[in-house]
């Protein structure tokens, strides 16, 4: 090539933008290449703020080092990479006729108009606020930049705020608890629906709140922050729904973002339904020479097919890096879409997840679906396996396997990337119930918790198992239903610890020989469930070889039952 | 159904057997089922010889009991199960025409004949022995009975052996050496091969001999055992192929086991040519009546579609569950296959593997693949990220992964469950390049070791990175050949640690404006490296952009330099 260099403008210098122009750079020595970053910094790793917040490091470079301990600055961009990194710089327009843009370097309020062939918007997002009083309240805070980081490591480090709220129970606002947990400060997770965690189903979203309960963190759900309030403009307290005030000297929001789309839209790019920039899978743009990728962008469901947003940061690197080919070799690489996964660290507990909860499914009109909710060690006993709590969904018809919720203590994060790696694969239970995966007494069970889940999962889908959740139990038993409950468990089990719910104690070595104590009427209900409900299990195949007819087992059984207990 | 309960008896109650058994009760609470035991004891967990022997837990009991601590014993499998366990028991003969088995009561000498309507022999394997002198010395052990872990683990208690050697350098050999030094006893390991843990390509499996190095544990290659050498029946040392004597008080015999056939070939069932019992896809021998599982049958890989053996406690869990199902519901369930998965705790590596290395493919004609070798942190270095070094290798042509191994201190386990699932779902290497794994720092770098792998290899099979191993680079500096190596690192980094292969130091940000110092020769071979390999691969990037035309990268860089260094 003895034509021009190729001119590349990327807005944005956070994750994608970043990964987009390094990858064109190692593809293309010649272009010339362009950064406009509106903050100080360039490729944060903004998903560590929480753990800089909680005090996990001290080291605030960290954040923006290279491994090697190099800050990535401008100069560095410029030495390492050969790319100009313009910071301080807001990208103000976009003239796609002209092929330029117009940006103004913040502190001299200088403005430059850069000529581009191909240019890359990664303008990621803007975090949401409730539309409540006393938003300009001094306290308030997000976390969503470096300098919301320093703010909420100041407040760590000088100890004086006491107690905080959270306004919003998802991934951000439960790492922003643990953070300030950590700080020594009381915080109370406020959430305006019924349930933390929106990407959970009901039930296990309530043994998360359980578990943060035990970390003396509040959680109020069904109830959003009406008001701040607060005294010579410094926060106070806050008002919520239903009128309760809880006060508090510092008040994070996490109510999830807002795609920064403003100067795509008034270059006149298509804007997708779900708010997002329209992309292709190359990650173009409406306009062939604009690419756009990150927090900004509408991304393609593998499962449903749907435009979704999905701003997470590993997503905005995969694809920066499509971008980043596809500047250099037109059409080279795709970006085909995700799965709906993700994970985050609650105090002791990991809570992950792949693909569609059952609630997100029906929501998506995905109604012909089975699911199976299986509680069991990562590890053996043996090795002081710590317990898990998964729940696999998979479409009825076709077998394939559609999502995986997993939560608890145990090594969560290794089952929700194989099952989202068999999702990617589009396997069906079947296939999930043979894998072949690594095993030894250190790293597994003999039968890992996936392929238990699929096990179960086969065994309903081939109608062998008939079950009820812990939320149905529960239904059945407050509203009084007329059904026999059994606890198959051994009585020192039971002693230590019981539902409560009118169970009637059958361990699952005696039924054989107690059949008499059940009810006669084989059409009866009866409900099993053990610590796991696999003793539940194989007492219900008991009593169906014994002519009972309408035998349930309780899912995940005492392990996953989110109620309140006997003792 | 109301004729006569199906009669079936099972030969073996260790893994495969009990799971058979247990999961055809489940579907038929009327069939009479009889497990025919040999040892004393039922359904041990034989993975966990190695960590009982090891002192990790004291409590042999959690060997043989249920998760709720019931004692897996006859009267557990009576009680719990409805099945009929004899232990030590031995079938002596399978009568196909009278549909018998014929067993005897070890310790009374009683035979008792049952009839079966279905069959299945889970009659596992046998540790092989070389065949050498000395033998029978008093001290020379295996590990794979509860009894070898009752006497190994009383070795332990003693605390008085204070030399021993393993023989045989694979997983259950290094399981054994870890065991022993937990127990203070200084051991070596001897393999006759010219490499440990023979799944591992040679450079990676130098790395974990490295490592073991570490922990006061010796390892001797390309060289067996020539002869156990006693005084009075006991073991005093072993002679080794060339001459060494090896001072010893104690041996341990890990060499691989052969499939135990007997029964069912004097029975007249097919044996395949790996010596193992054949099987098909829903594990039924060549008589359909009898079914076989676990180590003592050969399966497929799915990767290869060649009969393998795969003597894993997983596989024969599931393979005995596969069974189970077939023995009420014939042709119900299937076992598929294999994709060669294991793992390993040694030290504070973990070894894992899954698929083919590129030495196993080649071995199996299989040549046009490519490699990629990638060394990073698990997670980020701020939450105090382990190195993981892994490799992947795929199908050149249709970009196939056809296997992983990964080694380190970082979480192997998890990356290599992953890959697993890929190659169970026959994922292509541009599949795993955009992956949507669950990313949060506390459980993964932004992109995710398994997905860097593909990022190399994708470089690799597009050209755009030309590479050599760090095998090729050290056979190059011992020859002499001409080429021009550079260290991309910071001059801190150089300074701590250095190859020192003849290397210049060019930190990747000073390349650009230090062309001038490299070969203006562009044709001469340039190699490139930096810790990982990373800022080697963009500093080669530069070279090619600048006319250099025979520019390499070592792969993974100076974490997977196996080779001594120079500080």
């Amino acid at each position: 090539m003895s034509s021009q260099p190729l001119k590349i403008v990327v807005i944005g210098g956070s994750a994608a933008g970043p990964k987009a122009a390094a990858k064109a750079r190692r593809l293309d020595e010649q272009a010339s290449i362009t950064i406009i970053q509106k903050e100080a910094d360039l490729s944060m790793a903004s998903c560590g703020y929480p753990y800089y917040v909680g005090g996990v490091f001290d080291d605030r470079n960290q954040l923006i080092c290279t491994p090697a301990g190099i800050v990535r600055d401008p100069n560095f961009f410029e030495k390492a990479k050969g790319i100009e990194a313009l910071v301080q710089t807001e990208a103000l327009s976009i003239d796609r006729t002209a092929r330029t843009v117009t940006c103004k370097h913040l502190p001299s309020g200088e403005t430059r108009t850069l000529q581009y062939d191909k240019l890359v918007i990664a303008t990621g997002a803007t975090p949401l606020r409730p539309p409540v009083s006393g938003l300009d309240l001094d306290g308030i805070h997000t976390l969503h930049s470096l300098g919301d980081a320093d703010s909420l490591r100041k407040i760590r480090d000088e100890r004086k705020v006491k107690h905080a709220v959270i306004v919003g129970g998802g991934l951000i606002g439960f790492e922003v608890c643990e953070a300030l947990h950590l700080a020594g400060i009381r915080t109370t997770v406020i959430e305006k629906t019924g349930s933390i965690l929106p990407f959970l189903d009901p039930e296990l979203s309530k043994l998360v709140e359980n578990h943060v309960r035990t970390h003396d963190a509040d959680i109020i759900t069904d109830n959003g922050v009406a008001a701040f309030l607060g005294e010579d403009g410094q926060l106070r307290g806050v008002k919520l729904d239903n009128g309760t005030e809880l006060p508090c000297e510092l008040a994070v929001v996490a109510v999830g973002v807002r795609p920064n789309i403003a100067l795509a839209e008034a270059a006149g790019l298509k804007i997708g339904a779900q708010g997002g920039i329209e992309v292709n899978a190359s990650m173009q743009t409406s306009d062939p020479d604009i690419y756009a990728a990150g927090d900004c962008v509408e991304c393609t469901s593998l499962i449903t097919g749907e435009k979704v947003r999905a701003p997470y940061g590993d997503l905005a690197n995969l694809q920066g890096r499509v971008i980043g080919q596809n500047l250099i070799h037109e059409g080279s690489a795709t970006f085909p879409g995700i799965t709906h996964t993700g994970i985050c660290k609650i105090f002791d507990y990991t809570v992950g997840f792949t693909g569609l909860s059952a609630s997100d499914a029906h929501a998506r009109g995905l109604t012909d679906i089975e699911t199976a909710t299986v509680a069991g060690l990562d590890i053996p006993g043996y090795m002081k396996g710590k317990l898990l709590i998964g729940k696999m969904v998979a479409d009825r018809k076709s077998g394939r396997v559609l999502g995986f919720q997993c939560i608890g203590p145990g090594d969560v994060s290794k089952r929700v990337a194989t099952v989202a790696t068999a999702i990617r694969g589009k396997l069906t239970v079947e296939d999930l119930a043979n894998l072949d995966l690594p095993y030894a007494p250190p790293y597994s069970l003999a039968l890992d918790q996936v392929i238990v889940s699929a096990h179960v999962l086969e065994n309903k889908l081939l109608g062998r198992m008939q079950s009820l959740s812990v939320t149905e139990v529960k239904q059945r038993v407050d509203s009084g239903a007329d059904c026999f409950i059994i606890d198959t468990r051994t009585p020192a089990e039971f002693e230590e610890q019981r539902l409560g719910i009118g169970e009637h104690l059958i361990p699952q070595g005696a039924l054989r020989g107690r059949l008499d104590e059940l009810p006669q009427d084989k059409d009866k209900e009866i409900i099993l469930y053990c610590k796991i409900s696999l003793r539940g299990y194989e007492s219900a195949a008991i009593l169906k070889g014994h002519g009972w007819r309408n035998v349930k087992v309780m899912e995940g059984g005492v392990e996953a039952w989110p109620y309140p207990r006997e003792k």
